[in-house]
């Protein structure tokens, strides 16, 4: 009986990926049970380890010690095992475990939720502790986790710094956003200045803070030091909106680089989202082919083309005029000055380029007070890249470095510049030509993964009126 | 003129990593000026461009259009060089660019702040958007970014899995612990129920959250799905405590191991922190020179040491012994069932083992209620990672697996079983034994770097008081 525990068990990913190393050979195995299924002499385990997205088969004869209370255990119960990787030609699996010894680790119970018969996503996500065991969650998380490194290892290779910006902020990134309060403050006794203002020196930071919406402001700091940078972490909106693609806590990754104009920032993003795509094939082809079978059956075909697509450009201007030309009904008829909706975005990307595309220089009137203003005066350096599927999955600019054109510009929309001192200043000490864009992690993962709800690619989602677990 | 901007202009990094690739050549490079010195017919500029710790030389001469201009430009200008670079056997240097033109990017001022002269890290506090262009903040951040990355590739290789664990919570991860109030009230117009208590399901979540200071408990949930995880992300506490080593928030990783005990938990800990003193002292050695030389002497003796040694494991009670029989004379004297201090945990790891040292099983009443109790009953399957120089740098435990054990410890303490239901739950279904721990990612970069600060290894610090930028 020890010796199970003396033996060092094996991955089940390791046998998946170098079956040859361990066919013919004793071995151990640990892991939780997916099915249980027996007959009067032999039974099969389905078993997952997480280590892998598929599960490994185990046999177990009637000569097995225990084999009457084996064959009852429930799914979810932790087991070792014990056993002789073994061939299986013709079967549907390429290989199973002859099991020689079963021991339960943790036991489980019939109440289990997650039994095989299909759940809806909505109940899935009120049991999102348990939910990553089932197939959809497990592979939507490893891809999650793979996209993650994939972001990081594309950036530092290319010699970027990461920057952690703040997440408390007494700053609005974006000169406007609906932000959430951080406080120590008694809600029973909110502290008052003698003119019943709220008294913010008695708070924890002796100012008003919230949570931050973006560390773009902070970024441009690092990037005009080490001229490569990005972030990627958490972001909040407290926005009231119930929608499948809006979370109140998301992360995003903002990189900026200085030396640059707007289309550094758009060479650099078309890099990015192919680098992610490839790498996401290569490494989670389980889960990415589950994700094409049985999610979205387009899937693979259309990362496929997006990965290999030279992305087109087009100004807003030009984007306007296709839009108005086309016989297409539109919810929303577009005119010059007014935003993309989604409908326009999915039209100009689906239907008449058929690939990712970045629509530039949209009017200044629409967009945020630190994008460059081009020499038309009415348009600013910014750039949104629309993918097939989605529509918009990135948001970025060239930055305005020119502080009296900034400093005007915050005046006209009644910005305070004393709430922005520092960035001000970046323009005054080697404030060179720069540019940077974001990319919703989330939305990302949605478009990697076909999954159509934000809900169900972030761990335990916070939206209005939910923040469980 | 014109030349200039069609060149692509050349990383410094590659020069000094690839010289020979360059030596000889007309290359284009761009960069910040950290110094200019000139005489009537020739001058030297420091260029930093920011891909790389150290300066180029730039040499400029008479015969350069705008010499005179040239000559004085200040620190900070942005400029774009174009040149041959050229070896200078013998110089300080390895090589030089000999500028043909100088072109002004940006431009900067007298003003200034980051002169030649040395500043305190207080002032340089006061100018957190500008100090990374210093040599120690450079140095700093680029072994931050280079940290965090080793960490993501020690856990990526070896398949664990990334998880996002949620910012915004319900629930208090550690049973105690000062957290911030997230929140979208108005704070002139608490909403209160009938019985003037406060109405939170008026609050954006309908509920009372805080800023997470653990994502432990989410990052079981999916231990028990992946076996192996990680987390990495900004956790927070209000604690009113002006300290070098505390942050109101600062970054976490927070591995848990399924189908592991105490043991697993500190092989994979020890495993971690040499890979990740391997991968700085590799992919960071000018920084890392720069402090061993000009900010803690004796640090590269120091991590080398600790990555070659073999942890050392003692129980707590076998620490105390030690600490009673000693002839130091500690200001806090130590008695079986307290704490242990940081003068304790220095003595232990600097004076009586030299190298970095595990201390488990402390008792059941000093740690959280989420650890394992050992079969005494008195003690938990805890261990600290202490190491010379700081003190503690991990804290972990295994994890109480036991429904019945876990429950009564809660009853015990006055935790509500109702608020951790799912967390209760995770020991119903398959809970097999796992454990984890959680490294401060803030004091891992002091502890390379030497800095004693933590508000000098944090971009932009948010400490009691102090929310700036």
């Amino acid at each position: 009986m020890m010796e199970v525990y003396l033996m060092k068990s094996i991955d089940i990913r390791a046998l998946f990926r170098n079956s040859k190393d361990y066919v013919g050979k004793e071995i151990v195995v640990e892991g939780w049970i997916r099915t249980n299924r027996s007959s009067k002499s032999f039974g099969f385990i389905e078993l997952n380890d997480g280590t892998f997205f598929k599960n490994l088969q185990v046999v177990y004869e009637e000569n097995l010690t225990d084999f009457k209370k084996i064959s009852k255990l429930c799914i979810a119960t932790a087991i070792s095992v014990k056993g002789t990787l073994v061939e299986t030609p013709g079967a549907k699996q390429p290989f199973e475990i002859k099991a020689s010894e079963i021991i339960v680790e943790a036991e489980s119970s019939p109440e289990f939720p997650l039994q095989k018969k299909r759940h809806t996503f909505e109940y899935l996500r009120t049991i999102s502790h348990l939910r990553p065991r089932g197939n959809t969650y497990a592979a939507v998380f490893r891809v999650r986790s793979i996209a993650a490194y994939a972001i990081h290892k594309f950036f530092q290779e290319r010699n970027f710094v990461y920057v952690n910006t703040p997440i408390i902020t007494g700053s609005d990134a974006e000169g406007a956003g609906e932000m959430f309060h951080v406080t120590t403050f008694d809600f029973n006794n909110i502290p008052k200045n003698s003119d019943n203002s709220i008294d913010y020196t008695k708070d924890f930071f002796k100012k008003s803070t919230n949570l931050t919406v973006s560390g773009q402001l902070e970024g441009e700091c690092y990037a005009l030091a080490y001229k490569n940078i990005y972030t990627f972490g958490p972001t909040f909106r407290s926005e009231n909106s119930n929608t499948a693609r809006h979370a109140a806590e998301f992360w995003m990754i903002e990189p900026e680089i200085a030396f640059s104009d707007l289309n550094g920032y758009m060479d650099l993003a078309e890099e990015m989202i192919k680098f992610i795509i490839d790498y996401v094939l290569e490494h989670a082809p389980e889960e990415m082919e589950f994700f094409n079978s049985f999610i979205d059956k387009g899937l693979l075909d259309r990362l496929n083309h997006v990965a290999s697509s030279d992305f087109k450009r087009i100004t807003y201007t030009e984007a306007v005029e296709l839009l108005q030309k086309s016989d297409k009904k539109f919810e929303y008829p577009i005119e010059w000055g007014s935003d993309l909706q989604t409908e326009h975005e999915r039209y100009l990307t689906e239907e008449v380029f058929k690939k990712p595309l970045f629509v530039t220089d949209y009017p200044k009137d629409i967009k945020a007070f630190y994008m460059r203003i081009n020499d038309d005066n009415k348009t600013v350096a910014a750039a949104d890249l629309l993918v097939p599927g989605i529509g918009e999955i990135i948001g970025g600019s060239q930055r305005e470095e020119r502080l009296n054109v900034l400093s005007e510009r915050m005046k006209d929309i009644g910005l305070n510049e004393d709430d922005y001192w520092w960035y001000m200043e970046l323009r005054k000490y080697g404030g060179v030509k720069h540019a940077g864009y974001g990319l919703g992690f989330e939305r990302m993962i949605m478009y990697l993964t076909g999954m159509s709800n934000i809900r169900d690619v972030i761990p335990f989602p916070r939206t209005v009126g939910t923040a469980e677990f």
